[in-house]
């Protein structure tokens, strides 16, 4: 067969059953005849235990020394998985990130991956053993260890499939794949057979996260096909991949939902160049995510302004925009955080210019009020109540007619 | 000033609370002039709970992984002493053994350091921090992790300091350094303020622990001066060197004794050539550490042989010596673990051929029977009753004045 790279998560690997578990399930990939290399993340809390314990150091973070301590949980995890595969009968090794050869920029704790060089890898592959990579962390041109940011094991994984050039691969997780929409919101919702990178990337950045962002980026760059499942389930997951053929009728994939969101209002802004700039610069340098931005039709040479940002940005944004206010002579701010997002997704969109419209139709039909609205080509996102947020997925699921099988 | 590097072993770094009065240790240091590379142990208890995680996961312990496990250990006391100097406005990076350029052989488990190339240290140094290395671990030529067995940190200290041209090397536990007996039995033991490597490889393989003694036997080789100390006080320790002329009149430096002792005993072995080597090579393909050997007098063409190992060996090596005693037809053997070993150590009895006259003297005075007697250069050994041992360990003490300074 071929070359599968298999990456298991956290809670994939919280106990030494469950890692034994994954050491059979990748046994058998093996007696079917394929070479494995897996990608394992820290062992259930193993991450958050550490940071608690840097947490006494002191009030400052050094990055690179946060990241040379959480980088010790991948390895654990790696060992622990290649002792249990040499107990099975199926050799094994395991490599941190700077044996694997993965080299990244040295932007400590969110660090990128700049370069795969997997001579040992595949040595190590070619003399029959399952390699076991530490995700999570890559290494500097200077030597220094690096991670690679929240659930970064999935871009290690992604990463080391592009440059092996794997026939596959799959993201062990604890879910068993994509939805039209959160389960447990919609119990109609239906696991999706494909989705494309685009329409993953616009499902996993408004909650859907069963798969790191920049994972998917990867995943598109070098055109690797991506299946997302279950690690405790033996059941087909979520292919995702470049242009999905067999589900080329769909009109929209999906419907996602996000209750992370605090909006701002800044009342009679001066309609002067550079104000919108100024407080979207000030919020950037404060590493403040903004999501949607919505300026409202002049009036009396004065314009509102509407954003939205991260409901856990709420206590550093409002100095920022209060002295905005205060700097430009605006009138005055409003925020609140009893608001949500309702997206719909679809690669299918971009041919229908009607989608949105029957959006707003639905929502309108439920009577629930949209504050804002943004549109991409692949997604229609508006602001509404937070209360009303599952009535608006539930309609928009039923809408769109995503209950029906493919 | 001039260069440090000062080893905090495993009781040093056991708790956040430790970690952090050792950065303003450190600190101190580095206040008074000097530069500073530490070398860090494991946190408390962490080496063993990993081992106790990789007995779990089946009764192969291959070694190469089990390295990768267990040096995380370091690697993180080393991140998170980094994180504590750094928190304490004493800028400071922490390195693993690859980093700080230590390779060694690939003998996995207790590999042997052949090499350090210490730019990427000296560039840190240079640059005004202090290094902090993870101890007990290196990497080969092919780039995987090793460890240097237990106790293996005192070796990175010490081949650091050799390396770096240090000015001093402290070894810092949970001892106030090195004793002319064992405080609990002689309560007029004295803290040595020096002794010489030879002394010191006799104390410690003699039981005295506290240093390993391969990192002894490296100090001796490339003559680093090594300090022995308390890392909860802040008083001289005990030094390791060359020649030690300020102590030059001593005969004896110290009384060592050890339990940990298994006599065996085999009956009319006959008097044939070979018979001897086969015990002992048996003995040593079982990896079975022999201590003292006694061939006695031939009578009737039959000898008795004796002799000592550990008594953790116990179980192992009966049924060798069984074997043996029917394959060359000896008439039995007895073993017994009621036995102790009381030994005089110093350099200075190599001129003074009374020594071990004196020592029979003491024990006979006190009615301490001897079962064996071993001498070397700079040592005397008897094994005697071990109900006995203390008795022992006080009348050779008095006897050689060791309760007054020197």
């Amino acid at each position: 067969m071929g070359l599968i790279v298999a990456k298991f998560g956290g809670s994939s690997v919280a106990s030494m059953d469950r890692i034994k578990a994954i050491a059979d399930r990748v046994k058998s990939m093996r007696e079917n005849g394929n070479d494995v290399v897996v990608v394992v993340s820290a062992m259930g809390d193993t991450t958050d235990d550490l940071i608690e314990l840097a947490l006494e150091t002191g009030p400052d973070r050094n990055h690179r020394e946060m990241d040379m301590l959480l980088a010790t949980g991948e390895q654990q995890s790696a060992a622990l998985l290649a002792l249990c595969l040499n107990n099975i009968d199926c050799p094994a090794l395991s490599l941190c990130g700077w044996q694997a050869g993965i080299t990244s920029d040295n932007n400590h704790s969110k660090a990128r991956i700049i370069d795969i060089e997997p001579q040992r890898i595949i040595k190590e592959i070619e003399a029959g053993k399952v390699v076991v990579v530490a995700g999570f962390q890559a290494v500097t041109e200077q030597g220094d260890i690096t991670t690679l940011g929240r659930g970064g094991s999935d871009t290690s994984a992604v990463a080391l499939a592009a440059s092996l050039g794997a026939e596959r691969c799959q993201i062990f997780t604890d879910v068993n794949g994509v939805y039209t929409a959160d389960p447990r919101v919609v119990t109609e919702a239906r696991q999706l057979s494909s989705v494309s990178y685009e329409e993953m990337l616009e499902l996993a950045s408004l909650g859907a996260l069963v798969m790191q962002p920049r994972a998917v980026e990867f995943a598109m760059l070098y055109q690797v096909e991506v299946e997302v499942g279950n690690s405790f389930k033996n059941e087909t997951g979520t292919i995702i991949t470049g242009v999905v053929n067999m589900e080329k009728h769909r009109i929209v994939t999906g419907v996602a939902h996000d209750l992370n969101v605090v909006r701002f209002a800044i009342f009679d802004v001066p309609d002067k160049p550079g104000v919108a700039k100024k407080l979207f610069k000030a919020l950037a340098e404060a590493g403040i995510n903004v999501d949607m931005v919505i300026q409202s039709a002049m009036r009396d040479n004065r314009n509102d302004i509407a954003f939205t940002t991260e409901e856990n940005e709420l206590q550093k944004t409002i100095p920022i925009v209060e002295k905005l206010v205060q700097d430009i002579g605006a009138s005055g701010m409003t925020c609140g955080t009893n608001v949500a997002k309702v997206s719909i997704v679809g690669a299918g969109m971009q041919s229908n210019p009607g989608v949105a419209a029957t959006m707003f139709e639905a929502l309108a039909d439920e009577e629930i009020n949209i504050h804002m609205i943004s549109t991409s080509e692949i997604k229609v996102s508006c602001i509404i109540d937070q209360e009303r947020i599952k009535d608006a997925v539930r309609s928009l699921h039923k809408k769109f007619s995503l209950d029906l099988a493919d």
